[in-house]
């Protein structure tokens, strides 16, 4: 038995809502099969050329599947997987959640869905963990259940889907390397209540306009005071791809991740094509390679096909 | 031209909506007079036994209102004032707010209703500025628009109310002092990033819970890992209060603004009836005088009377 399915790019962070929320994209994404096995075993190929490791407990994919696996009862059953990647590694898009969350979909559709999406973050999860070093869900949430997604715990899991109105996402992902580890290391173990304060107060406005449909206070809450100052500096041209885009009709947007790929909301198509080109002519003008991409926020649909 | 009002207590913070979120109470409730006068003054009276100052710049309702005349083309008017409070000053209630609200709410429909409900919040915070020295607008916004309100920003301003389903909410008010500059002082200027996203992520998890209705979300997002462990030890058996609430079924709760008083929020009437048993039994037994409430969130009517 075999599956097709997409493993979708996400955004984690969403501005001020660093390591809580996270947002499913229609583009881009890996092309991933899997395929139930009778032995206990994981066997990984990637279709890519970017090096990934295959042995199972190396790749991202296969630790995601392992916890799975250990948490089902019949033990004599595993999984060929077979991975095109297309969400380039260290992207800020969610490369390696991509992997992990879509192995655990896959694998739970063809065991005819016995586990929860909340349990599949869970399992996702392992795969973070082997990527970073941390067990953040903040991508694999909004894989998983797709649209926007409030993480609330992690430790019990709590994860809250948030329904936000139509919005169209405009990316750049200029070729510079950013390990999330450094980007991590990067940031302040102590930040001022003051600050705090003025970051809890956007995420609620942040949450209450996607919630609300309210655009106009979505864009007033894509703010974030904490995070941003301290990596936007490993970005060359933040400021003034933000600046640019927000003159061009951008709601808001910023580091996606950890970074290098920067995105925008806006709530139309026309305008989120004027933000590529802004993107494109900074790129293009200091000379750093770059992708973007046009894109609108995956629905919570599942993308099989057999 | 007179009009009667009640002026609403209110609760600031919410648990973890620290200096963002506030919710407007049925009771208590401060009684307020207000009287449009031909020539451009402030006369306040106090009704009640408190000793509060009646020199319009002294007293907050002088000073919210002496704010919303500075705004007003007509510099030939003024009021007369009359307060009756029953909510006791220095109770974590909103009482200095009940009086500036109230006051700038009264003028308003006076005078036709020329001010935005955000403009009175404005000349409102005048008076919080005046009791506390904070331009904090946690208790005046609430107390203005009713319901839960979300204090996005104070400068500029921008309020946003959030529908949250029926609850009721029962409140003990132990008569000890706790005054705000010292509760504010008592804060830690540096908080760590760690419990930072904690406490967003639970703001982020009660803002939805509201908006979707989903007391179960509600329940588990009424947790400050920030300000309570700081505040709660001006509050004696505070933890102990907590526990026994949780116990007889509140949905949560904590320190009402600054305290003293302590709020629990609940699904139906009988159990907010057997939590403020809960509470009285504990400050009877431990001999701290003290008030109890139960009552309901007030909508955003205001209530006048000629």
């Amino acid at each position: 038995m075999k599956i097709k399915l997409k493993a979708c790019a996400t955004i984690a962070n969403l501005v001020c809502g660093f390591d809580i929320l996270g947002l499913a994209l229609n583009a881009p994404y890996d092309e991933m099969e899997l395929e139930l096995i009778n032995e206990p075993k994981i066997n990984i190929t990637h279709l890519d050329n970017f090096n990934l490791p295959t042995k199972a407990e190396d790749n991202v994919a296969g630790v995601a599947l392992q916890a799975l696996l250990n948490a089902y009862e019949n033990k004599n059953i595993g999984f060929n997987v077979t991975i095109n990647k297309l969400i380039k590694p260290g992207s800020g898009l969610g490369s390696s959640a991509a992997s992990a969350a879509g192995a655990v979909l896959g694998a739970n559709q063809l065991l005819g869905n016995p586990f929860t999406k909340q349990a599949l973050v869970g399992f996702a999860m392992y795969g973070e963990a082997l990527a970073s070093g941390a067990m953040h869900a903040d991508n694999i949430a909004p894989c998983i259940y797709g649209g926007v997604t409030l993480i609330r715990s992690t430790s019990p899991l709590d994860i809250v889907q948030l329904n936000a109105p139509p919005m169209y996402v405009t990316i750049v992902h200029p070729q510079i390397e950013i390990k999330t580890s450094e980007a991590r290391a990067i940031l302040p173990k102590e930040i001022s209540l003051k600050n705090a304060v003025t970051q809890w107060a956007n995420v609620a406005g942040l949450v209450t306009g996607f919630l609300q449909s309210d655009y106009e206070l979505i864009s007033r809450s894509l703010e974030d005071v904490i995070v941003e100052p301290y990596r936007s500096k490993l970005i060359p041209w933040f400021d003034e791809v933000k600046l640019q885009c927000k003159a061009a009709g951008a709601l808001g947007g910023g580091i996606s991740g950890s970074g290098p790929a920067i995105f925008m909301l806006c709530k139309d198509e026309i305008t989120a094509k004027n933000i590529a080109q802004v993107m494109k002519d900074i790129y293009t003008k200091i000379g750093i390679d770059f992708n973007t991409y046009v894109t609108t926020i995956k629905s919570d649909e599942i993308f099989f096909s057999k």
